[in-house]
């Protein structure tokens, strides 16, 4: 029984002896950090530089501000490279081989980005530790909130797409010095969770010469805005609301309400001005949005509506014992006659005889009815233009 | 007496030779302190995981924002574990089995939030002491306010239910090294005060497998909306004043206030709108809000209507001497037989004999009126649909 | 002359030798600091608490935001307490008697708050000096902002009052360890500047058991709204506008306008509840706000009336050849008659010789007229009672 | 010429050698900081308090919100005092006769901000440097941003004038150790650039006794609001619309505009007051703004107008037949006959005699005609006695 | 082949020996701090001031809000200074002749902002190097956001141009200590992407006397506002809008709809201006924007026009039995002659003959047709003139 016991004992301390102990881990920090100068970039050989390998994995894109230009997203940062100071013999730890250090401890690329919103900012926090194996290869999962400056575009506002990219140097050390470069040519979205208004359609992460001769390593995102909320609750609403102020020259004249319709859909319409103009960006820069021009049309086109709507009272209004201008009278009994000549063209006959008659019974009414119609059509056709006008400018 | 007083003395002496004094804890400080590697995590077996036992208890939910997915609450995290190298002998000691420790100068587990909504933060503050007693083991009381990211589902908006969930590593260690697991399948709720929007419907604590092999500790929250507000405040009065425009063709057709009746509560609809429209969000991912659509079905039905109030006008406005189309006399005259077999079922032999002549006498006020009718009905039901469709898709 | 100048400097010389100088002070400074650990609580016997008397002075009240339940308030607190490893004997330093050592230096009660609406925060800033006297007695006067969260009850909207608390907890000591006790069982409000919207009605200071069986320390406020600004600017002015809706039943049918005036007056109200909406808080817990229902029913009530108006003018112009159903035949006789007893009394004889011949004369204007009166005042009694309720339900 | 050489060589070296060198510094600070303890205030007999000359330059006015009592300036306060332990002697230093050293070196002023809006703040930062001369001046420029609470009076807004003070103690230290004293007793405006809202129209710095026997020190300014931003854009508009609303009592009667202008302008009224409302603050303490009770006073008018215009229409359109009251025929005769006295002074005689015949002649017309130039007249006096009343109160 | 081996190791050890390593650069590293001192700045001879170059690149401008005077922009300040101290002989470090020291080990100018909105802030972070070459030359590149208060001019707002500029002070160095010179004449723009609101019309560098006789950097910006925007949405909308309150007067008197124009146009106005007030800034300093007088002027003249327009329904409305005064009379004729004078010069004989009847025949009706137009007329000029002004003032 005490045998088993000894043995088991032994079997222990044994294992003990040839495990990795919490004993072998201190010796092991102590040993690495020990005239370790977290300052110095690794690499025994200054005239070759340090090769690190990067790659980016988006979480998510938190805000895009085209007002002020901000765009902040949340990502982690995976550098992996060699630090030969922070290498040992697994043998004499126990087959330790590997452990981790708090970041503050030891060198680390000074990845910094260099389109801030605010300041700037280095990658991780003294919480984050790299994890080093005994080959002295360090993997650093930098964890980040980036808020950075991106130039909006508004014209195509809001069916626009924009390109905002987070720029890094890598601070006190040129390229002779460190070689960065990115595993993957584009960010790595597997751990993105999707944003509720901008579309991530593609992405890139590479590097480019730039700025006194330094290396800019760029992780950029092409972006769409998702349009079903502007078009279901911008576009639409105003849209329809400012078509319904042409219907005003089909009210009946004698209704007496065609002013009060028409000053109250042009109401209607700055009213929902207000909600969109809270919406729209105030830049005009490299172009005021088009939308913004459209929105104008309508409060403009609105006004002149108005306008022709007075005249048409007017007209209407006019006493009997006034002249007809000859041009209305013209424009009168064209209009009757290309009507005509859809309804009776195989009466022509009897119509060429009543012709002169019709002529000269045009009324101050008829100009106005006439009037009326061509009147509508205008603001239908004006509209259509604008529209189709605005989707052509977009889509281009 | 004299003897007395001695006695007290000693026994005070005695007393506080015995008891666990100042001089104690000071001397227990610097011994368990001295040489201790705050990097390092307990467990001398280093092939052997250090088991942590966590709880998560909340306090509050600050704040959830559809429009950013910023979830904000407060909470507190109890974290027992045990460091062998701070366990001591209390008889050493006088008896003092107990002392509390500033976090910053022991190891505590490098439990991070990954999805913060801004930069990752650990857990507690300097101002935190960890109570740790003579066999070890360490409790660390750490409260702290998260900021996630939570992607909202603003599909069924106001009637919405949201998952949220803090995620977090043990940065450094993976599961052969950290063996963490929550005493509660459920975040504790007993310290908690109520959230004035948002109700807990369930709540998870768990791990999962994630990122790199490393094990991901969840604290999940469903959350279901509180509607009463949004009922009472939102849909409520757009839904009635919507209703009400349909009411415009019982209007009596002389009352020459139709236009301006309908004009004046398609404004009302706008105005109403221009709150709603602030507090819905943009987001359009993984779909609009239904709400959203809904608002948009009352502003274009609204323009709609004021289309047929005027197609009406110009019915009832239209001379005595135009003809009417034969469609609607057989409209007209189909709507009085309907109305007469209600009225006079019994009296069926005399309708036949008028039948005819009042087919005769239908006029353009008759095609009016039943037009009104006809728009009246087809409004309350297109609202009644919208209304139905809406609920079923939300509870759905 | 000679003498007196050397009696003088001796004079002097003896002054500065009896005198407390700089030289003794940081004498003695570095005798009470070397060797003092200030992460242990002073008292020598570990098993007698600590006593500390504590007193808070409120300095103002920032802000209440209901929708968040963010509470913030600036105050200070003063903690006195003995710690003996700072007394020291005045005569060895010249009679100083009073010194203040950074209250980083020394030990300080781990006074957290732990209802704090965004992270934990200790009292005092490294800025603050604590004066310790000769006997060991520190005194801290910790001036600070806190931020705790507040759940609001919105229900009596805006004649609500609140308790707001502010919690704390002595981390690392429970109650055998330390023994705080308020001086005074109300928050000192002698430094207090008014809050332009709340008034303390009361306060309190006092300590309870909670949580594991730590003691918790508890300021609490009794907050109650000061109501003129709601009265003046949200209720009086929707109010009037609601009752001034029934008064369309007093325009003369005649007028045309009537449609015009209840419309607008509906619009007035849907706009003046887009002021009132962004100020109500959106939190339905314990319930929505009283007055978020009144203003729901101007609304209904509003949309209501403008269905009876519709009716009204329906009634007015009936064709006089359609029959008027007996009820209301009944009724318009029934109001006259009323009407006829109030006026001519003792004339009894005479009015019920005509009586049958006016109820034959019903037309439908007269139905018109008495429906107008009847929805008039069926309108103010139904203002009459919502204001009633609301008021009983708030001040019950 | 290499005589010449070694003269030139041998001056520099000379010049350097009396010359105030890097090294001479470098011993110069060396030899101050060296043993000097910044937790203790010079004087080195203690029972004498050090002397501390201030003045504080206003660089601007950032920030008051009359909501939360939140007001931010930016300036800088210069404080001389003399540290006896940072005195030298020129001499042994090259004539080296001043240094600047950094200020978390020193002992300076712990001079905090004891009416914080958030938290307490001691001034200047690490980055600054105190300017020493070799008699132990120190100079101390300490540009700082404040935030503190001022409890503002809204009743005269928006022509109030407020009072807001910084007010500092030094902690730890009570006049018998640090006398600190303002060199001018206002502050300095020479930095100082204007705000776009407030007029500083006063200044003062001064200290007084306070809180337990300590001294504080006040930096206080008299504000007063640039008014003509909001005479233009806030009282003048809504005025004028508001006085508008009485006009309806000319529109003749016959128009029948009349209740449609009522309710529009009164709906107008309604609109401007969300506006202001946004910019009115809630506090009511000491008062409600008097701005606020004039808004209500506009809209509760109003409503009392468009009551009268219904009477009004009413009167206008009551049946010949209904007999007039009394009162009111009177009320017109009295109205006439001071017509005609204007008008026909001079032709009494006549005018006696027609005088029975129109007093007969009174019809419900008249009645109408003259009730509306009462209302006129009425609704015009109120609003001049409004205004008139508002601005006794503002200017009072 | 052993030879070869051998040769190339003996090579590789030989570029080894003379190459530039880790080992060199840690000597270098230890060699230059030991005994650095940061607080002393570099140059031997205290009496020759240290030259610093300066460039300053603008990034962004990420915000100018005109209510608070808050400018913020990002750029990037390059400094070049030599500090002797930091120098070396490359030779024996292995022809090492660059190296790079995080910011916080070495002197640094102390280079701050001292006109901050908010705190002081010095330049870089400790995440920045300095590159140092073996000469002692220093290139610090130095990221930041700065926010400083700029008092905006907003008289001429949306076409005004704003001067906003950032100062600093070598903070404890006058001219005599340190030497600054910019080495451009401007901000450098290469790097620079442009803001959407403002446009750089011109920039400077440049050094002046200022403050205590210290020397202050000026990095100056011209801005100009990019105007389109402004023009589009805000000007003119509104314009038009006020603009078609005028053509009131061409409405049909007999319409019966000129009152409900009126005010619904006003009210639009009025609406509008909400939006507009909303970005107007609130500052008067120097003056208030000419664009809010003008706003003011809209609305004050609306309410004028209406007052016109209840005149001009007076006139039309009298009582034919009621004489028309002389001046009205008078007017009327003039204004005929006028017309018949363009219309009929050539038949001057007949004219003269009917004049006299025609001045007979004056009716009230007449008199306001003449009325309406003078009306529209003087509202066109009056709209006119505004607008000149405007634009002249602006302009100018």
């Amino acid at each position: 029984m005490k045998i088993i016991l000894v043995l088991l004992e032994t079997q222990w301390i044994i294992r003990l002896m040839f495990a990795y102990t919490l004993t072998d881990e201190q010796n092991l920090h102590t040993s690495l950090l020990t005239g370790y100068n977290r300052d110095l970039r690794p690499g025994y050989d200054r005239n070759k530089p340090l090769g690190i390998n990067a790659s980016f994995y988006l979480f998510s894109i938190n805000d895009f501000d085209l007002n002020t230009g901000k765009f902040t997203i949340t990502g982690v940062f995976l550098l992996n490279w060699n630090d030969e100071r922070l290498s040992w013999n697994p043998a004499t730890y126990n087959q330790g081989n590997t452990t981790s250090i708090p970041q503050k401890k030891i060198w680390l690329p000074n990845f910094i980005n260099v389109n801030p919103f605010k300041d700037i900012k280095g990658l991780g926090s003294d919480l984050i530790t790299v994890d080093v194996d005994y080959s002295g290869l360090c993997s650093w999962y930098a964890v980040q909130a980036f808020e950075v400056i991106c130039d909006p575009d508004v014209t195509k506002y809001p069916f626009d797409t924009q390109y905002c990219a987070l720029k890094f140097f890598i601070w006190g050390y040129d390229k002779t010095a460190v070689n960065l470069y990115f595993e993957s040519s584009r960010v790595i979205l597997t751990l993105y969770s999707e944003n509720g208004i901008w579309e991530i359609t593609d992405s890139t992460t590479h590097k480019q010469l730039h700025f006194h001769g330094n290396e800019e390593f760029v992780v950029g995102f092409h972006l769409k805005r998702r349009t079903d909320y502007y078009i279901a609750s911008l576009i639409l609403p105003i849209s329809s609301i400012s078509l319904l102020l042409g219907f005003v020259f089909l009210l009946p004249a004698e209704s007496g309400e065609r002013v009060g319709f028409a000053t109250t859909i042009l109401l209607s319409t700055v009213v929902y001005l207000t909600i969109i103009q809270g919406k729209l960006p105030e830049a005009s820069e490299p172009n005021m949005s088009i939308l913004g021009y459209i929105l104008v049309s309508y409060v403009l086109s609105g006004t002149i509506l108005v306008v022709f709507v007075i005249i048409s009272l007017r007209i209407q209004n006019s006493p009997c014992d006034k002249p007809i201008p000859g041009i209305f009278v013209r424009f009168v009994v064209c209009c009757r006659r290309k009507r005509k000549m859809v309804d009776v063209k195989d009466i022509d006959s009897k119509s060429t005889i009543f012709k002169e008659d019709e002529d000269s019974q045009v009324t101050w009414k008829d100009v106005g009815t006439y009037f009326d119609l061509v009147c509508f059509f205008i603001s239908v056709i004006q509209f259509m233009v604008t529209v189709t006008v605005y989707f052509s400018l977009v889509c281009a």
